[in-house]
């Protein structure tokens, strides 16, 4: 089938929602933990999170202000930091449940039964549960003109994960931590690992590089 | 384990590199087709590609400029198209291998046998081989001040996906087409559906929204 833009105008507004978020790929998953300055947390679960650069060390997120993702936005504009959990098979159903539309004094944690854990003074809640936790300080955040989503930048301030998943070349084994991944709105997925491939190199040294 | 910021920055670099890859979790991972006005083509393996909004249809994308990554945007640049292709494990090899620092001159389609396909007089190759791919049309570059990298935003101009891995609801089944995930910097993995989950209700009717 080929689908033009005009085709995709014309679906009906949950089949197109459906259907374009089901275009990029399997996505990085992830719980994000809040506060703010009351002490009410928020958790909510993210796909549109990915890799910024490793030196120094940043993660971007898309945040959708109109959502129930807003929360999530305050609290991170108020306290400057946030946490990002891994999601495991264990705990799948939980994190599908914080996106359920939450009043802001009702704590996604408590409803779902998510354990928020404090790790010294840092001023966002990690996920117990979860067996990677990052922690982040807001760096920057921009709201895009094209669609008023808003790019969240955060520098991660703490690595929390289990030193057997970690390999000999700082490769972390998500397969070992019982990371999913997620498709679509609502689609889980566990992993298989097909193979590490080495450095790609080019196939004849007659061939310069630029 | 726990890591703070002076632990990762004493990481040997190519360590750091491995390790902050891995955090994100699990990345969407496909196959950027491009070419430029003296028809050399480009195809590189791209794992910083993000759903930004369905309504528009709009697909995010972070370059570094300064990998082998350049060509694909200069050719984005210069034709304001370009297309993405999913990756399955009969083509994940060829796909690692356009990461090597091939000149612009050469084709990593030629290099890897991977098969450029035309649709019409869309200014950008797709990749045969895929089970889905995209056509998109520059929106938006903007380089991020806090690294350098560019953010590329496109707007979804065509689809081409098998009619039987689309589901009644909109959502496309990607374990249907094979499409894989990646982690790290080259670790690739297949994928096993733990469950499709209902949109997320408030337990509760005394419970208000906001």
């Amino acid at each position: 089938m080929n689908f033009s833009p005009q085709d995709i105008a014309q679906f009906e507004q949950r089949y197109r929602t459906a259907f374009i978020n089901s275009l990029t790929g399997f996505k990085s998953v992830n719980l994000v933990g809040t506060v703010n300055s009351n002490g009410e947390e928020n958790l909510a679960i993210f796909s549109q999170v990915f890799h910024l650069g490793a030196h120094p060390p940043l993660i971007g997120m898309i945040v959708r202000p109109h959502t129930t993702t807003r929360h999530t936005l305050e609290n991170i504009l108020e306290q400057k930091h946030f946490t990002l959990n891994h999601i495991n098979p264990d705990i799948f159903h939980q994190a599908h449940q914080t996106s359920a539309r939450y009043p802001r004094e009702v704590s996604e944690f408590t409803e779902t039964g998510l354990t928020p854990l404090y790790d010294g003074n840092f001023p966002a809640p990690y996920v117990q549960e979860s067996k990677l936790r990052i922690g982040l300080q807001l760096e920057e955040t921009q709201t895009l003109a094209i669609n008023q989503t808003v790019l969240v930048i955060g520098s991660i301030q703490r690595v929390v994960v289990d030193e057997h998943a970690i390999q000999a070349d700082g490769f972390i084994d998500l397969e070992v931590l019982g990371s999913i991944t997620s498709s679509g709105l609502d689609s889980y997925h566990t992993t298989h690992r097909l193979a590490r491939l080495p450095y790609a190199k080019l196939n004849t040294t007659s061939t310069t590089t630029n």
